[in-house]
């Protein structure tokens, strides 16, 4: 029935010591009306969870805050689960109104819309309720977020990168500590296993990915761990992060087990150029896709070009993977606060791949890294 | 990075003791053509999983899987993940295609598409990729699964429904242990944990929610489980369930700690003959609408009706809550094979509640329990 979702963390303090979710709000309504909309439809995930505190699972039935500049945000939720909305941290910033099982939900919030306006909604809200919606107000038009109003929670208080530091300095320690095991000889998701375990140790509430890619699966820069046996003489590629008390972590390491070859040298070298040439160009106003530009021409100077196959990086807060992304045609600014991943790669495939990641935050006079193990490719066993 | 998903359970047997994803794409594509839709958009998830087998993690970048009938079946993914997906159970009914950062996924879907054709769309779809897809193509119309093809996943063939009755025989068997363990003085959150630790300990690989709700936290039927301390008199209902080798569970209980009042086991007693006479209710033809309005019946005319505030049930499947819904409004008739939740309950705010619920298959003759465990109120310790 329910989902055993894990309790809201303790939100930050607001100015009096308090939950911040009245000022997120309050943001949230006035950024809304800067972009031009009537107002903001979040469902239930980070959006919901970063402006109330509510964290109901996804379901069928709808949940849905509705912001509107200058009016009291509404939260419509299925009847069965209203008392559960009405403990939620920012409850007394809302007005909590139930909708019973047989009623049509959509026409509940209908009413509430301007029927000619433009509203943003999550990037995740379900296609069913927005198709629901998009049949009762057939003249409401709809941007998701990530279109419409990327900055909603991409700037960060300095709470929030207090927050992501803790979170990358417990990947950090789980990093030191995982290069101390045995890599020779044991499966890979035998080191991922311990990768969970030593974040959990460190604090996280929950590990989202802990790919560990051995020789040529290194290559395959979404792989996860599996039954391959690391063996000498391989790169290793790890990438994991979670949560820690609310705010992501996420970094990169390539290690190798036993001496590189000159080639694995080279190739570990270019990456890390790439990465700290990237995370040079970081400054309030520089195009996000600039970032981009200067780690993929390090790798393309370096003749690697075809080999780096993704974006350099993505934002990171409440969740893992979040705007701003840092890719060619993404023209959006970055703005002091804002922290995301900075992570090149090269990718030989069948072969070996290297990459090498840090959590950075912009600040006023430009990158500070959230992310602080050394850069060197470690030798382990 | 990647999500950290369990690895796909080895897939059910098709005629040849091979996986049944070729069948599962086959029969979309026909139920798609019956319902006059130009084909299916399938996005991560329990649609996407059921049909081939791949569990991306449903992400910002758009993974969809387009069947049309008459066509072969095509997935698109983002080209990082490419590796991944042709390495998918169902691969090789599959024509996988990659997208790159920085290219438009929702242009490279658009030519694909009829332009002035309707398509089925997973439920749980992100609504950017939707109106990704419909600024890409403004003729084209789309229906949620649940709306325009609810069947898709509904009728269970016989290997699904012995996959469910093991899963219920699970939860029968952590049901039957909990029931020994002491619950006065002890906090929901403790009863919950061992609930959770018996389903694991009886062959679940995940739990996805263990209701305790005690006392008054009762008449709140999602409640999850707090730091309440269980005591002598309490009425404690348990909602338990997840997924066990891909298939799921969902059973309540409610046991009474100490012996009942009069009171109390007469609401017990209104709530088990509504779950009773909505079980035999149960026959292939009958509407879902028709099992809801006779458990809501019997406990109206025991004069509780304004306290049963929720649907009668819900389908049960690769996931714990989808089609069939069992609610007013469904005039969707039962079929053989459909498997769902019967699950009537009477919440008496601030006092207690109780709820009963079994997963139930539809066969030919009526209705067969896939939950077995007796529903007299236990009186535990």
């Amino acid at each position: 029935m329910s989902d055993a979702a894990a309790p809201a963390p303790t939100p930050p303090g607001g100015s009096a010591g308090g939950p911040a979710y009245a000022d997120r709000l309050r943001r949230a309504a006035v950024e809304a009306a800067d972009s031009g909309l009537a107002g903001l439809i979040v469902t239930p995930g980070p959006d919901l969870d970063w402006l109330t505190g509510y964290r109901p699972p996804p379901t069928e039935r709808l949940t849905a805050l509705l912001i509107t500049p200058g009016e009291r945000p509404r939260l419509l939720v299925p009847a069965l689960e209203r008392p559960d909305a009405e403990r939620a941290p920012s409850a007394s910033s809302l007005s909590v109104t139930g909708w019973t099982d047989g009623q049509d939900p959509y026409a509940a919030l209908a009413p509430l819309l301007g029927p000619k306006d433009r509203y943003g909604v999550s990037d995740n809200a379900w296609a069913q309720h927005l198709l629901g919606l998009q049949r009762a107000c057939p003249g409401v038009s709809y941007g998701a977020f990530t279109e419409v109003m990327p900055m909603l929670r991409a700037v960060k208080d300095a709470y929030e990168v207090e927050r992501l530091a803790a979170a990358g300095a417990a990947a950090d320690a789980a990093y030191e500590e995982v290069t101390g095991l045995r890599f020779e000889g044991r499966q890979e998701r035998e080191v991922a296993a311990d990768l969970a375990r030593l974040l959990l140790e460190h604090g996280h509430s929950q590990v989202d990915f802990t790919i560990v890619g051995s020789g040529p699966n290194a290559a395959n820069p979404h792989h996860d761990a599996g039954e391959r046996v690391i063996e000498l003489g391989d790169m290793v590629v790890m990438d994991f992060g979670g949560l820690k008390d609310g705010y992501g972590s996420d970094t990169t390491r390539t290690v190798h087990v036993g001496q590189p070859t000159a080639e694995e040298r080279k190739v570990h070298d270019v990456v890390r150029e790439a990465q700290q040439a990237a995370f040079e160009a970081v400054r309030p106003g520089v195009a996000c896709q600039e970032v981009d530009r200067v780690a993929r021409q390090v790798i393309r100077s370096a003749g690697f070009g075809e080999y780096f196959i993704h974006r350099t990086g993505h934002g990171i807060g409440v969740t893992t993977h979040e705007p701003p992304y840092l890719v060619e045609g993404e023209h959006l600014p970055l703005v002091q606060g804002m922290c995301f991943s900075i992570e090149p790669g090269i990718y030989l495939p069948g072969r070996f791949g290297v990459r090498i990641e840090d959590i950075v935050v912009c600040t006023e006079s430009g990158g500070r890294r959230l992310n602080n193990t050394a850069h060197g490719m470690r030798v382990v066993a």
